[in-house]
């Protein structure tokens, strides 16, 4: 997504300071005290604006949730939104996901979405997609062995690629889906993009994949 | 495929004795004295007309290959055009893949084609579909451990139940293409059904899998 510059966003996103996070690194390993249970956490990276993770915070109040992102502006707009929701299971991050083990302890987390990520089209930038094996990686490290993670897209190459990494990085695949949207799935909450794409008659595309013990 | 029956069909079929083996069962274990040498052994299965696996025989003399179909009619056409183009390395045979365990001994294929294979898409039918896992627990049987399964397809429905099958299955997966004609390919021979999808632009999906041993 590209984004204005807005002066003074980083100020504004602090002062929500029940939902954003300014130092996450203070918390590895102790991320459950920040919620005050122990519940298991599910992180999005690549939040966005925050509508998917705000929906799936309030149907799911036995979770905590936590959002990663890395564009102030648009974390702004996800602290706005997540404020007035009043979703005590939620936090907001800004993280770029090179430093994930230094926020994360191993196995802290129980689930991971990747939403409609970054295609990076360009052949020679695909080491930037979100699933490239070097970030599959670093989710390996912090992810719980029976944690999963959750992809959904819109694009067909950025699919085939995760597909192709999932497999390479041999990991357990489930629920494949080439047209998400093709049957009625009262459990999808759905991302703007999706919401966008999905009326514009496009197929979204969807996998769940496990690291092996 | 929908085929006009042809009275006398089977008759000239039977013919075709060079290329055409008409009691496949007593090979079982012994596919190779068929062929005079020990190469390994790729089948298609659901061969059709057979222009796939003879310009497949063609371009690997080195290879054994064995098109297995059920409709007389169309192994006529295939045996004619085998027979034509002169491949001492092709045999086709009749078989209901039910009885597969009956004509191949374990181990005894090397890989397996499943090209443009009947999708079956009422949902009641999967059990019909060639990637149904009581199919693949066939295959199993017969294929050498290091062996491959080569799907083609044009069918996004049969593509989707075929990786998740595959996922199911716990098979390992490779080379997952959802738009196969995107770049050139020179070594992928293409049948009677992808050289007519390809052409009017519909995308061909591909995917190589095999069984963890």
């Amino acid at each position: 997504m590209r984004v204005r510059k807005k002066p003074g966003a980083m100020e504004a996103l602090l002062a929500f300071d029940t939902v954003y996070i300014d130092a996450p690194m203070m918390h590895r390993g102790a991320w459950q005290q920040v919620f005050g249970n122990d519940a298991p956490i599910y992180a999005e990276f690549g939040g966005g604006k925050g509508s998917f993770i705000i929906e799936m915070a309030k149907r799911h109040p036995d979770v905590n949730f936590i959002m990663v992102d890395v564009i102030t502006e648009v974390m702004l707009k996800a602290a706005e939104k997540a404020a007035k929701a009043n979703v005590p299971n939620l936090r907001l991050i800004k993280l770029d996901l090179a430093f994930l083990d230094q926020v994360f302890a191993p196995d802290e987390l129980t689930r991971i979405y990747l939403n409609f990520s970054d295609p990076w089209p360009k052949k020679r930038h695909y080491k930037r997609r979100l699933t490239y094996r070097d970030f599959l990686m670093k989710y390996h490290e912090v992810l719980k062995p029976d944690g999963w993670i959750y992809l959904k897209t819109d694009n067909q190459l950025l699919f085939e690629f995760s597909l192709n990494e999932f497999a390479d990085c041999d990991m357990k695949m489930r629920a494949i889906s080439l047209d998400l949207h093709s049957n009625p799935i009262p459990w999808n909450v759905m991302t703007e993009y999706e919401q966008k794409f999905s009326e514009m008659g496009m197929p979204i595309y969807r996998v769940e994949a496990q690291f092996r013990l």
